[in-house]
């Protein structure tokens, strides 16, 4: 591409109303335009990278035995009820009428409409497996979009469904999926992990998900130091704590007239955080919940929401509170309560002696707790809070955190879908059947976004070189228009390109400050210089976009280095 | 491809509520699945088609100097009120609001997003021109969505959009896209015609349509065999007539008791009908007009609506009939009307002598009439009819109808929408101007069914090679699952992949019958045969799909045969 013939359009300074690095150099190098809230329009820069993303995937996909087909953006509202997810996929679904008042979604997935396209295509068993997928535009209407493209509400997703005649079939379609995005990832030149999940919305039996590690994540990530063990936080498990040592303090009431957190309490006594316990209070159908975790832990929502009873919980009132403990915020606890409530003990709150829960009373705690004597033994012991940094992990390691953005999602979904929409097939003994299905989603425009916050410095994007819109540029320096250097930086574009290299050369007569500028803030990999001088010296200056330092090669030691390069990078 | 690791699925029923052959086709070949009111799913088969001629587009928009991006479908009320379509494009526009109830639409075209993106980008004459385009899924809620993706609601369109600094620049950026499109549809293999039209809703000063010829087609395309010259019927335009020949009868009342129409008239009276004048009455304004064409011409309405006054007209009631000429329909003229009335005469009406109109008097008309002599000269001459075969072209030649699908549309906007959206640069002079656009729309997924439309036959469609799933069919017959049989269509299989074919080699085990069935039915190009006689022989037998023969070749000759048909086709 001569990019007198394209449309690049940087801008000097860096946007001020984005947050994220990605956003900012994203629009910076002219990425995107914004055209509403969580609405872009990709550039023709935007685009090519977008476009590499898109087909990296399609071969994978393709590759692993996927098959693409295009599924509607607009779904018709009957199909949506027949899985109950017309009113439970809540706010985020853009519904729209039509001109007969007929409702509509715009898509944000399409387990409906590919079940349906199956029970319509499929009919047999020997017809399975069977995994159609496609690239195509979505919608989900977020509360909040934010940060440009990483959390839009219109972007393009890859989105692949799988069909097995068992659950055999479906782990195994499963694993060729994670195989897939593994490869994905792994030639997009991204640092990812695979993370166990919680399956969440759209339910089922297992999940995993891809992120790209980056500082700036929104999600917490937690691997072992003892095996390959890696989960979202919301999924990760620590091992069990150690067994509860003998009480060896006396219950006593103890005066914390200011001390409302575990914290606070902690210092006054002087003890450690890990021997206060927390204690919050939830309602859950018709029952007070008193949820139990250790000063230093927090309580994780979504395992909370998995204990039996407790799906639809939510935060206790203070009138409730006050009803049924008797007492004010700041000094709740399982001891003493008014009415008959239900406690559910963390594992590491179960395993405490000697421990500080609240007095249920106004100014007090109360120490030297221990179950058994001076309280029953928790009804229920369950895992609900988050794991942190250090902990042990199941297999002997320890746990560490870090963070990422979730860039893909594989589920195992059972047959939740294909028995909502009676698609049965006929097995190998001629019955009918209801499948089981897996579901597969790459976020390919977010991807985008995800690798710049990964790789960029101070001067801008770093791309990978599977997703940069160029692999190389060409730059022209000729000030005064000489012919044979205009030539010469023409032949070595058409050269590189001949050689399979997507290349641009920098025509467009700028000078070098700014024209360099612009090649590193839009993240060409490598960058090589054509000037009169370099010419009479018979070289070209070379480098790479992630090295500090340039060098003068001539034509030879310039193509094997960019070859070289390649040869590294696939 | 392996059909094996496919999903192909074909009716053997055609589908009988499809009314068109492209329609039932793509159905019995399994290319859609209906989701809604012209909403359809592409299958694996319909996307490699759509696929194929979505690639063919693009290398021709970039090999013209058009640069790709990506606008969102989903567009904010702001961006349309600016230009007056919010209500003016009327109720196909889909409108949706959004959780916090803002309003936007689903794009059914552009023009305001890229004028936006544009006014955001250009700020100088030394930009442009530029060219942008998409391919992107656009939505028009029609009325009567019907002929499955021939206009179906949700589609996919590529949409081009020029900017230039004056209008020589425009009508230069117009002809690179005319002379582009001509590429695109030459090298999809299609018959087709670009036409001069009428510009219609989008506006502005000048158009072409490009129509795929086809018997079935919507639209009356007219031809000159004098010259290039070729309209839609609607823009058409034939010679002006003869001069008016001298009076020689005399004006007469003539006895018509049941005869309404031109046709029954000039049956009893034994005058051809072209001497019998059809009144035409409308109301625009407050002005009550009789619009006059020979009996054997029709008005057309685009042609009537663009007469100085009448953009508004409608037709008149039977009310206001008899208020102004002070008669009952099938008897109406333009002589002794009761109040006043605007006369417009279509120019062969005002050619005529010795004419026979009403006598706004039930049962009776007048013969013998001429201009001048028994009523004023009309006080409008203006082309207000549909041409006809055989009308006299402008260039001596002689016009000719046929029948074909609109596919392509090249607009002139001018100014109108950079003016309304107050998009400047700067000239030459530092002068800050309005620029001109022009405007370049592709059906992509109408091409599909245009293109089966116009090749088909009794077994199926008939595809282009360009457009076609698969060039190449290799069919395996091997009932005993010999081992040399399946590995000799492998080998073929593959060297031909090799030689740069796109092959389908159909390993689905089908008996002979069905398996011909299917790939004719889906219209592959040459289908190559191999057996376990045939190897026997040491042949292959090769047939294409146009041909009503097949013939055994060798390997030599079956590759130097492919490559021929490659080589005639490209």
């Amino acid at each position: 591409m001569r990019l007198s013939q394209f449309h690049l359009r940087t801008e000097k300074e860096t946007p001020a109303d984005a947050e994220l690095v990605s956003h900012k150099l994203m629009l910076k190098a002219g990425m995107l335009r914004k055209l509403g809230a969580g609405i872009y329009t990709w550039s023709p820069l935007g685009l090519r990278v977008l476009r590499k993303v898109e087909t990296v995937v399609r071969e994978e996909m393709d590759a692993a035995g996927a098959i693409e087909l295009l599924m509607p953006t607009i779904q018709p509202r009957e199909l949506w009820e027949q899985t109950d997810r017309w009113q439970k996929f809540g706010p985020q679904l853009l519904k729209v009428k039509d001109r007969k008042e007929q409702e509509f979604c715009y898509a944000p997935t399409a387990e409906e409409v590919v079940t349906d396209f199956a029970r319509g295509e499929l009919a047999s068993y020997k017809q399975l497996p069977v995994n159609f997928y496609q690239i195509q535009t979505k919608f989900r209407d977020e509360i909040r979009p934010r940060f440009g493209v990483m959390r839009s509400r219109e972007f393009l997703m890859k989105d692949a469904y799988s069909f097995d005649i068992d659950e055999a079939g479906m782990a195994a379609s499963y694993q060729a999926m994670h195989a897939a995005y593994t490869r994905i990832f792994t030639r997009l030149g991204l640092e990812f992990r695979a993370v166990q999940a919680d399956s969440g919305a759209i339910g089922g039996d297992a999940s995993q998900e891809f992120h790209v590690l980056a500082e700036s994540g929104e999600d917490a990530l937690v691997f072992s130091t003892g095996s390959d063990y890696a989960a979202n936080v919301e999924a990760a498990r620590a091992a069990a704590p150690a067994p509860r040592a003998a009480a060896s303090e006396t219950m006593r009431r103890v005066d914390t007239p200011t001390q409302k957190t575990c914290e606070d309490v902690a210092a006054l006594l002087d003890i450690p955080m890990a021997r206060t316990v927390k204690s919050v209070a939830l309602f859950a159908g018709k029952t007070f919940v008193l949820a139990l975790v250790r000063g230093d832990h927090a309580v994780n929502e979504i395992k909370l929401a998995k204990v039996a009873g407790l799906a639809d919980y939510r935060m206790a009132t203070e009138a409730e509170i006050a009803e049924y403990l008797g007492s004010t915020p700041g000094f709740l606890g399982p001891i003493g309560a008014a009415k008959a409530i239900r406690v559910i003990a963390d594992p590491e709150v179960a395993a405490l002696a000697d421990f500080v829960v609240g007095a249920n009373a106004a100014g007090f705690h109360i120490a030297g707790v221990n179950w058994g004597r001076d309280l029953p033994e928790p009804e229920t012991v369950a895992d609900i809070r988050d794991v942190v940094e250090g902990d042990r992990a199941e297999d002997g390691g320890t746990l560490k955190l870090v963070r990422g953005i979730e860039v893909g999602h594989v589920f195992q979904l059972g047959r939740k879908y294909a028995e909502a929409m009676d698609f049965k097939v006929l097995d190998a003994n001629g019955k009918a059947t209801v499948p089981f299905m897996g579901c597969y989603g790459v976020g390919v425009s977010r991807i985008v976004a995800a690798a710049i916050e990964q790789n960029h410095d101070a001067n801008g994007i770093v791309w990978p070189t599977a997703m940069a819109p160029w692999q190389v540029a060409v730059c022209v320096i000729n000030p005064k228009g000489e012919a044979h250097v205009a030539e010469a930086a023409d032949a070595l574009y058409r050269e590189l390109r001949e050689s399979g290299f997507d290349v641009a050369l920098d025509d467009r007569g700028l000078r070098p400050g700014a024209m360099f500028a612009d090649i590193e803030l839009i993240g060409v990999p490598h960058r090589v210089v054509v000037s009169g001088r370099g010419l009479e010296a018979g070289t070209f200056e070379y480098r790479a976009r992630s090295a500090s330092e340039s060098e003068n090669l001539d034509r030879a030691a310039l193509l094997a280095r960019l070859r070289g390069c390649r040869f590294s990078e696939q």
